[in-house]
């Protein structure tokens, strides 16, 4: 169930144990039909299983207003509404280390635009940083199925530029300038602790 | 708005703006009414607001199935259920360290049931543990407002014990010698870090 949130952001219900096998069988014939989110939730499945790194996705948050008791059944919501996350979407922990990033999709060709982020997000990801963790985004340009990782500093260059009044996104030449571009694997799908070990170990 | 899960879990609605105002106004008085989440979403600020760490509570699962669309006016849930977290409630930041916990009170005044922590957090924790995150969970003896810190691999040994057949709870004495009694403050009611400082740092 795909639908977006009053301000245009795409929300993506979480695969359910029946779809992530539906999609884990599409793997072995093309990647097309993977979202980015089933990608990295199934790179960090591998990475848990492993041993590797202990990352999740933060729930979608919502405010619940109404919950009925069916007698002899679980509760059910009955009224609830979706709530602007005030972090990004997955954290964790990677040798010790912490880790915080926000995955995003754009059909855009040329460039990122920087209205697929909020500035909470960005806040959160600025006091991550200065507390030491490993913060940075990963942006995926669908048509192309190119994914690069920019480190949050990078990224805080760009929301600058755009708040003193220039481009309201970052041009594609420039992510592949301060960003490095990752390349799709087998197991794991998005193999992006391979960066952060080469940028921050 | 509280309520208990099917399996017994207690439901704490996160405090709107409006709440936390009361709940600010209460802190001068008297601490009763104040609930454990309350006190640590209040610390969690104060840590934040001074810079001191990145710590927020996850928000609450939700398996979400029906959505409406009203014409000028938010997406509604119409129908949703609560899932089981696969983590913990709390993580963040601090100094560079990754800090994973869970908080949990009990109106038992002998014994702290380990009925209140399901396996996989107890496996979540763990795994935190073997990456070199600080993981620790916060027991409130509510009848008394003592607030209890314990490390995770020193609960582990009464998870342990108890699948070995033995007690299905942590004697209160056992939990004054294995853990850590912090002092409720003003501003920030419960500071958790100062006894992560000191065993960790």
């Amino acid at each position: 169930m795909n639908f977006h949130y009053p301000n245009g952001k795409k929300f993506i219900q979480k695969a359910s144990p029946a779809n992530k096998k539906t999609a884990a069988q599409k793997v072995s014939y093309s990647n097309r039909g993977m979202t980015l989110e089933e990608d990295i939730n199934e790179t960090n499945q591998y990475y848990l299983a492993n041993g590797v790194a202990v990352i999740h996705k933060k729930p979608t948050p919502v405010q619940i207003v109404d919950v009925h008791y069916p007698q002899r059944s679980a509760a059910v919501i009955k009224e609830a509404y979706f709530k602007q996350p005030s972090t990004t979407d997955y954290n964790g922990l990677y040798k010790g280390r912490y880790i915080d990033f926000e995955a995003k999709e754009t059909r855009n060709k040329t460039s990122f635009p920087l209205q697929n982020l909020h500035s909470h997000q960005i806040q959160h990801m600025k006091q991550v940083d200065e507390q030491d963790g490993i913060a940075f985004i990963l942006i995926r340009f669908s048509m192309t199925e190119e994914i690069f990782f920019m480190k949050f500093i990078e990224l805080y260059k760009y929301w600058q530029r755009m708040n003193q009044g220039g481009r309201k996104s970052i041009k594609k030449e420039e992510i592949e300038a301060d960003g490095v571009k990752i390349s799709l694997g087998f197991h794991p799908r998005i193999d992006y602790l391979k960066t952060v070990h080469s940028l921050y170990f």
